[in-house]
């Protein structure tokens, strides 16, 4: 079954139908605000961290699946009919609606066909900023002049921790307000005094606060509150106030929340409208006002889109390689290196399996991911190969999970059973990578902490990781797998042996043979 | 807005109109085998615990509200309408169907009516068993013969512990089996290997197993797989396999799984049949077998059904009151006691609200919890009052959670910034009480361990909750608030006070002044 096709020359991922088998995600944004956007606009989005910083709700493994996300609906006022500008989540049958999705380098643009009406949604998140556009283009392609509502949603969660959100309901069901803050603008706070891991966060005043704004048509309605949007027993599908063809202009207080507003769409025919959603965190007043003046303007959109093009795509050229094959050079020009990427910056903070409740990098995980990209983001790779060296103990072994808030040198070093065995092996093939690479061989000279206490130079750190399983056999003289080698289900403590830790002390004491 | 009435002759509420505007439950089994069910058919079952033994599934705080459950869809196979015998999920408009619930002792009864049809299922988990029936009639009140097709409906989890479930996906989503274990009869197990929190479970063949069975018709076919069933992007609202009318015979295998049975239903005009399924926990061909050669007939269901509903309504005869407020006379005969049996049995393990991931009895919660049912069940009130006596620790305050595993004497003390304070101050409420109700004054006298070490007499017990906020007084010579009052919310350590925990203290003192 053929879904899409690559588009070299945008350096998109064109996806023809909208029922694939399963959904397709990007990436947009940064590690400040990361988020996740499907072909069929469901996603979520994180500020610094999916487990502590999560401020806008998808559901895992639900049914319908990977809902909700970032919805336009469109309504024909005259026929009451309505659809979204992504096939899901109301899911017009394919016969009569058309979709299609590109994927392009931390943007995504998805197209409608039906009913004579046209749309185009492209949604991105401007370069070092912390709101994400949402633009919206409605052409009317038949020969008779039609009015159109639309309306935008997506879902806030109650407490920014991903897990409370889930669990605590007899608190996180009380603690949200919504509200509109002026013409065009919605204002969401969180009053959360539990679960605030990272106190740190509230300061540039951004933390448990969101706000929507709607750009370039007048706000006509607005709904805060879900269940005023969605219905008691209503579904995205079929959302009441879509149905209705009104918002209730709801305050949400004490309920879950939901960031949709309504505005009016006259169309000649043949002509084309554009308006645009903003959804950003921060205080709406103090934050969102300020964003608007600056950034409110489908204009300002557009410039921040091409800004946002051109770095990715210089990024994504420091390396060309033609071969025979398309697929191969599609991967190694473009998905390979734009996905390692985000790998490298969100480490398995989110996707669409990884729910992203680890807050921090995880260690094997973050030690390879440098791998790919050393060549496109050397500096930002020799600073992660700190980070994740600060990371080691001592006696040679690493913290399995590197948090937000690492401390290099006040650390408390794992339990003995805590230990992984494969950890700090992934730095034989990671160091010897970025310095072949670059050319920085005075790399390994550079002293750095171990996590607990005390310093070495890397080429100490080296040594110590092959110390640190020399010292750990099994009963066999071969490395312990300890809590787990690169197999999490494996835990063979200190009896069992891992050949796969054999094999990469082996590469590493080769490596240490070779180069010193 | 009226939704319902007591029965007071049934001892039921009848819900008259399904589109509450929450969901209404209803409780199930018992502290072994736990189920919910709403006035919709939503709700999830759990083995001894919410939080390790989750076995079916409920999406909390979802989109629609409340689902899945427990499902029987219909179809009439000669226009391929379909709906669902509770008015959820399906939801056709109430201007052409109507539902009432009737929520009873330990079984609820839910029926439809709509486009000729009329269907009756009951639900309820026979005395002392770990399985559940879903007996369903179904009668033609129209003119003419009826073809039509029935499918139940419940999804599994991929874990027992209902955490994992929900985020481990990249594990839970590959551990899944199901397939067809004999004619009428579905066989589920989970292949997991990391999470398993009481080994102990897997002893009687339980754990990690479910099996479905369908009795008084043949199994024209069924899935086990969920996305076979509810199609890709599908919904409960608009199964694949229903609008087909056809279950694809699905064994899933590293999928979702969920339980659907399908038959075919021909009734002539006035004609009744009924056919029940039974799901349960356990290996298929190790237990399921057995349970269906001794439970699995509709004559035996009706029996059992009998001897719950005696058995609660004597449960529930133990007091009686007759005032000449009406409500009054339902919350103190019937609703207010059955509830409060309820949550003594369950604790805060399960609701719609509370998610049940806490593996154990809550402290205060639990010791209040005795005030509702001493009358009722004296007997199971003094072993509860002991359990909680030994989760105190020596020097007077408690442990705040009761493990399924608890181990009085040997158990850790709580850190001195862990203790709330109000916890052990309720048992001036509770022991009172039970004694008061039961006349069994040498309670007082009865020797039980402390959860760390040590005994005392339930009077030393009592004494040394007195002391333990004399000794820890804030800056005003009030006891100290310590990590909460009763309120989880206030942590005021050791220097701030609780007047809560004052008043407590003050009738503790005054009990012991009275009685001693």
């Amino acid at each position: 079954m053929q879904y899409g096709y690559f588009d070299d020359e945008n350096k998109e991922y064109v996806i023809t139908r909208p029922d694939t088998p399963t959904s397709w995600s990007n990436y947009l944004g940064s590690t400040e605000y990361g988020a996740i956007i499907t072909n069929n606009a469901g996603g979520y989005g994180f500020y610094k961290s999916g487990a502590q910083g999560r401020f806008m709700r998808l559901r895992f493994n639900a049914v319908p699946m990977d809902q909700p996300g970032r919805y336009f609906y469109l309504r024909d006022r005259a026929s009451g009919d309505y659809w979204s500008a992504s096939w899901q989540p109301v899911g017009k049958p394919l016969s009569e609606y058309r979709s299609t999705c590109r994927h392009g380098t931390a943007y995504s643009v998805i197209t409608s066909e039906y009913s004579g009406i046209t749309s185009e949604a492209t949604y991105f998140v401007p370069l070092g900023q912390l709101f994400e556009y949402w633009k919206l283009k409605v052409t009317n392609t038949g020969t008779a002049p039609r009015s159109l509502s639309a309306f935008s949603y997506c879902e806030f969660t109650n407490q920014w921790n991903t897990s409370q959100d889930q669990v605590n309901l007899q608190y996180s069901l009380f603690i949200v307000k919504g509200e509109k803050a002026a013409d065009n603008l919605l204002r969401y706070s969180i009053h959360d005094n539990l679960y605030i891991q990272h106190p740190e966060w509230a300061e540039g005043g951004g933390f448990m606060h969101e706000w929507v704004a709607l750009v370039g048509a007048p706000m006509t309605g607005y709904d805060t509150a879900r269940e005023a949007f969605i219905g008691t027993y209503g579904s995205y599908k079929e959302p009441q106030a879509v149905i209705n063809g009104k918002c209730t202009n709801s305050n949400a207080y004490g309920d879950n929340s939901c960031g949709s507003v309504e505005t009016e769409i006259e169309l000649q025919p043949g002509e084309t409208k554009e308006l645009m959603v903003m959804v950003g965190i921060g205080d709406a007043n103090a934050v969102g006002k300020k964003v608007l003046a600056e950034y409110g303007s489908i204009a300002r959109a557009d410039e921040e889109l091409a800004k946002l093009k051109k770095q990715w795509h210089s990024e994504l050229g420091s390396f060309k390689a033609e071969t025979p094959d398309e697929d191969i050079n599609h991967t190694a020009n473009m998905w390979g290196l734009y996905n390692n990427l985000i790998t490298f910056a969100w480490s398995r903070a989110a996707s669409l399996v990884y729910n992203g409740e680890r807050d921090g990098l995880g260690y094997r995980d973050s030690v390879q991911d440098v791998l790919g990209v050393c060549a496109a983001i050397p500096e930002e790779t020799e600073a992660r190969l700190v980070r994740m060296l600060s990371g080691q103990v001592a006696c040679g072994g690493a913290i399995p999970v590197i948090r937000i808030d690492h401390d290099p040198g006040h650390e408390k070093s794992p339990k003995p059973e805590e230990f992984r065995s494969d950890d700090c092996e992934w730095f034989f093939n990671a160091v010897p990578n970025y310095v072949a690479e670059t050319g920085n061989l005075d790399f390994y000279n550079k002293i750095v902490p171990y996590a607990d206490s005390g310093e070495a130079t890397v080429y100490g750190h080296l040594k110590q990781a092959l110390l640190f399983n020399l010292e750990r056999e099994g009963a066999d003289g071969l490395p312990a797998g300890l809590q787990a080698d690169w197999n999490d289900c494996l835990n063979t403590g200190y009896h069992g042996e891992s050949i796969m830790v054999t094999f990469q002390l082996r590469l590493g004491l080769t490596t240490f043979c070779r180069y010193f």
